[in-house]
């Protein structure tokens, strides 16, 4: 997925750890998203569980991003989740540090660096605007602004906290002016992405708002035509 | 995998984070090992990374393992590996609490109850006689020994520490009489295999002496034959 | 801390990270509990926080106990709490494994050996029957029982679960004969001591009842006498 | 500890978890490094093991710093190092997320932020020069820059890495222009102290090279004098 290279929204849909989105369950909610990006013509992506990668991956055209990878290279090392592994299974890119799996300072450059070695494009989370300005400086191809207070409130980080936004644009902007920035946490609809988007932001990371909706192709429907509004 | 059912000895080969065994080389891996095992009627079962737990269960018939699983229910946990996924993927069991795994005590007991409970048989691994008898009272479906430093030496545990087995198995007899026991550490030959089983053992936990074998076939091949000889 | 040498029950006060019991109120708190323990004659003991050991120690000669220590032995390891370190500040033990400082399976052994090769007692903390048995494996002095649900919530354990003491009671005493067995969570009156020694232990792990009250000393007492009553 | 008033190199001594600087000896070796300190007119500290905090600082009047702190307030928090213990028992800083004790990101702002607020100095470290940016973001009194590989190696950093510790400077600069900047590892000179310092840095960070020398006061000497020759 060369990330740097399309300039448009992005909204990427973590399916974390959720049975709804669970196998071929993941296989159908990735399918609805795809849909939903291709009818709007809006860039949408999908973050399953490890198992379900390569299923994912082989049925949807969409980029597929693991939630986590460990900082290692290839070797001894039982029950971890290797970059090469990942790309193996078809993903474009992984999530790093989410703040439902935060890592150590250190593991996160080398994760960045391990997974750009590998052809994994990055999405790298941070939980404030300093902390965002410092995940920046590992030159992910995107960074993550999610408040972990808001995180499945159903209170959007982008009209409860618009100020932690701007913060964390201008934080980063200072010293990393080409990362993409999405923002996340509380997410649910049409409304809370485009104030998102207006805050300076490039896109959303979403989970329970979508996953959990009884119908999750309406809530990203809605959230497309949000992006389309904007443009 | 009604691991409590069958009674003969069982060969497990994890497939770590080595590259020989990512991705497709994890299927023609697998494919070569239920080769062997069908050939030979001896027990065999594979150990995967998450990412090609579905794609190699879908190949083989033989049982398919995580190489861990956390300790969680479904939810909001991005990055973690549910035990649910792991057998919606078509995994038979999972290891937990491997030496280059470990977890928290509380969290052994845990994911063995929880594996149970979406239908995983568990391998559990210890490192010494003492907390094998530990692990075996969470009563997994097997307790694996092996001591880490022995780990990918080439110097078989049993034949370098038998002592270790006879005290392993006499420990966990102690406290779980029903228990399978594996071992592993340095396993590289037949008669290393042939050597585990003699001491008590129903069988072994190899990675590297399989994995990163010239032809692994063949030495899976001498590892089986080996338990032939003692039937 | 001759610990095994001592035959009747035993009343350790863990001061946690609480303000109420952080430097010179340490020393304050731990005064006090001596002064009960000599008045009544029941063994008593504190464990207050790492920074706190030496000054308690110099001030009491009840047995001061460290809430944690860490499994390496002394080398370059910064930011650790070696087992020495805790020894030379006049520790006579420590506690392991607390519920809120859990660690991984093979690090309780360790750091119980350890601790035993410098000097000091163990008392290792267990939330279930089952891992009570587990833990009594590595051969600790003592044994605490303490469900984290009722730790800190005014609702006894030796009232509320008492069939968790018992099964632990029962489980431990299948693997290990000797072992001094203490119990913990929500104790907050004579009452409760009471029912804990009637129950089959040696003796009660307590914090937030002695610590948070507005007069330590009566709770002390409170405690002591009920040990009393039974003898 | 007023970091931010003197304007003068520092030099800071971390004991790590070593034997030599253990209970009585980490205070015998506090005398010898403030005597020297005082002897020449150059600012030193001291890192001594939590349990010997309370014990060196009321002997010596030089600075004295935990090796770690945790980043939660005062509560029921069992075996973890609270700021406001460190404090009270005479600290005037703490080291955070050292290479041997490195932490999450979000708990590297955090625990910067209560350490202030409890009046604790910080000294932030990071293992390459990318990282030292991060850190210095979180706004510590020091950054201090340690490559893993070369601690404890006797090859000085100063020396075989300068282009680190340039580089280094530069991103720290580029993000904060005020933060001390100390390096370390692999320091045994005065050479290479005052190399170290001609590379833009106010200080080092030393452990096995003064703790583990046959005559700890004349290295410190060594360095005092290095120090002494730049001003």
């Amino acid at each position: 997925m060369a990330t740097r290279e399309f300039s448009g929204p992005f909204l990427l849909v973590n399916f974390k750890t959720y049975l709804e989105a669970t196998g071929k369950r993941a296989v159908e909610l990735s399918d609805k998203i795809e849909a939903v990006g291709r009818d709007t013509g809006v860039r949408v992506g999908v973050a399953p569980q490890f198992c379900d990668i390569a299923q994912v991956a082989s049925q949807v055209e969409i980029p597929v991003f693991a939630q986590h990878v460990d900082p290692m290279a290839p070797g001894a090392f039982t029950g971890h989740v290797l970059a090469e592994s990942v790309k193996a299974a078809g993903a474009a890119g992984t999530i790093i540090n989410h703040s439902e799996r935060t890592i150590r300072l250190l593991d996160i450059e080398k994760s960045v660096e391990h997974a750009r070695e590998v052809g994994l494009a990055t999405v790298t989370c941070a939980s404030t605007a300093r902390l965002a300005a410092a995940v920046a400086l590992s030159e992910p191809d995107i960074v993550a602004i999610e408040p972990p207070e808001l995180i499945g409130s159903g209170r959007a980080v982008s009209k409860e906290r618009p100020e932690l936004i701007t913060e964390s644009v201008r934080r980063i902007r200072n010293v990393n002016p080409n990362v993409k920035i999405l923002c996340g946490a509380g997410i649910t609809t049409g409304e809370d992405v485009y104030a998102a988007l207006k805050l300076g932001t490039q896109g959303i990371l979403v989970a329970s708002g979508v996953v959990k909706a009884p119908k999750p192709e309406d809530v990203i429907m809605d959230f497309c035509q949000a992006v389309r509004k904007l443009e």
